[in-house]
């Protein structure tokens, strides 16, 4: 294993401490807990945005707190659920009287885990509700997952509900906009190598050199097809063929479609722009709108695994409002 | 080689292309060059900025061309210098009357090139000066290198004097401010894996499972020690030793000190925080004060390479100035 770290038991404490240091006038770090708060949490009379989930997806959920965003994040150990301790913390620090939303990926534990946490917090007065968002369209069911998974197309969750919420928007009125984002928004992957959790230090699975799976999973979850590695542009297609074959009409005349290219971890930004260069020829001639510029970059990872992600997200005007609204996030503030 | 690419010979292009259609608001691109240029360039009686390289190192330099920061970047092969033509190309697309100022990262090749697409421009009539950035405090002459080689530190270059050129700075006035922050910008790496060049599709070098190379440079230069993976707190205190121990004192009372940790490419952003933990600890516990928030992510990379350099600047209230006023650059616009 090798990696930059100093034990794998306190990797995510340790990068929690990092986080806060890093951001200190952005973010707050509950000790003991590993959920990072917006500093100036709670923020009075707003819904607050609450995610979180097994740690490894960096910048997800962490680095997306913030005003604009979330309130805060919960990590959970490396792959695992956080707790509903952590959650019920997290909801606690940044109630600000009109209700706490819950964005939750679609893995078993942290369905489970966030609704036990809403009702802790009803138990102390604290209402709250959730969207569970399952925008992985490469299988039914799986590993840790009961329908569809929960990947990439979760931060435009974030970012539009979270500019929903700093809106004025109450607790049904957020909950009716992360619904509406998830139902518009698809996504698919592909995985070229696995990562290596701290813990084991060992890959989570086996692949061969010359090998790649389509529909692989942010855990390493089975996919759709384990085969041989094509050129970038057939698996584009690949990729966008399944996308754009399920359930939302991306094609739909006057439909502008914001659209994600999302490294895994381990695949650099030149492989991102060559494979975005073909995403964008491929939506073109099926008669996809692009909506402004594309997000292509590393939003939702799998530690070091190399592979990509397409994610399309159908825009109505209220989600190109919410989606262009100001937000100041650790992973929006390179500079 | 596990990459997402179609054709090796073809990975600059399309990268470049990918960047043009995913940011074309913001960048053009010069078609057969390979150059990135502002979309609405050339703006005039500006100063235009221009830098390039070998690519591998994205987000720079692509990434950084936009108003506040690069007027283009010329991508040379994967670690290799651009040609004085490309260079030339980008000098007549940007300039706007008041000079063109070149960002050159000291390898041979850079600097040779630059200077002669210097001469070429001048022949032309458009005036030019540069600066050579060499922050990398690991060794001196290197594999492509007389004297230190440039790294990360770059990026504050760009940052700084792009905010200096868009504040109406004249040629000279750009060149003191760029030599300033070369002056006072000091950075070292290391590594744990190579990175496997497109066009071989090998490793650069051989190293153990088990070893890491301090001072490691961004192409697989040489570093200073090959030795077995340390814990990541004493990596950092390895590097900021060498950084704190070298010619500027960025514990003088009353500095105020930027600080990067940036990945090369392969680390998990979770293991920069984990790093980044321990860079503030260290600097707090010499005296360094660091300034506002700390830049963590990847900023220099060395395709898909393992490791992380730490860059300190230091800062004076101008510099401060001109590192936070506003840009709009690829790189800096995750959402």
């Amino acid at each position: 294993m090798k990696k930059v770290i100093n034990a794998p038991e306190r990797v995510v404490e340790e990068m929690c401490r990092g986080m806060e240091l890093a951001h200190s006038g952005l973010l707050r770090l509950i000790p003991e807990h590993n959920v990072l708060v917006r500093a100036d949490a709670p923020v009075q009379n707003k819904v607050a945005l609450v995610s979180g989930g097994g740690s490894g997806h960096e910048p997800t959920h962490g680095g997306y707190v913030g005003p604009g965003m979330l309130d805060a994040a919960c990590a959970g150990s490396v792959f695992t659920s956080p707790t509903p301790d952590q959650m019920l913390e997290a909801t606690k620090a940044v109630d600000g009287g009109a209700g706490v939303f819950y964005v939750v990926k679609n893995y078993t534990g942290d369905v489970l885990n966030f609704e036990m946490a809403g009702e802790l917090a009803e138990d102390e007065g604290i209402e709250t509700d959730y969207v569970v968002v399952n925008d992985d369209v490469a299988v039914e069911d799986s590993t840790y997952t009961s329908g569809r998974r929960g990947i990439a197309g979760t931060i435009f969750v974030h970012k539009i509900a979270g500019a929903a919420a700093a809106d004025g928007r109450d607790l049904a009125g957020v909950k009716e906009i992360a619904g509406r984002v998830n139902d518009n928004v698809r996504s698919m992957g592909m995985a070229l190598t696995s990562c290596v959790p701290p813990e084991s230090g060992e890959p989570i699975f086996e692949i061969g050199d010359d090998e790649m799976e389509i529909g692989m999973g942010i855990h390493g979850e089975p996919g759709t097809e384990r085969k041989k590695i094509e050129p970038a542009d057939r698996i584009v297609e690949e990729l966008l063929q399944k996308v754009l074959g399920d359930s939302v009409d991306f094609t739909s005349p006057g439909s502008d479609v914001a659209v994600m290219l999302n490294g895994l971890g381990g695949t650099p930004l030149m492989e991102l722009y060559v494979a975005y260069a073909h995403v964008a020829d491929v939506l073109m001639r099926e008669g996809v709108d692009i909506y402004k510029m594309a997000y292509v970059g590393e939003y939702m990872t799998s530690l070091e695994m190399a592979g990509i992600s397409v994610t399309l997200l159908k825009l109505d005007d209220e989600m190109k409002r919410y989606l262009e609204a100001p937000c100041d996030v650790a992973a929006g503030r390179p500079f």
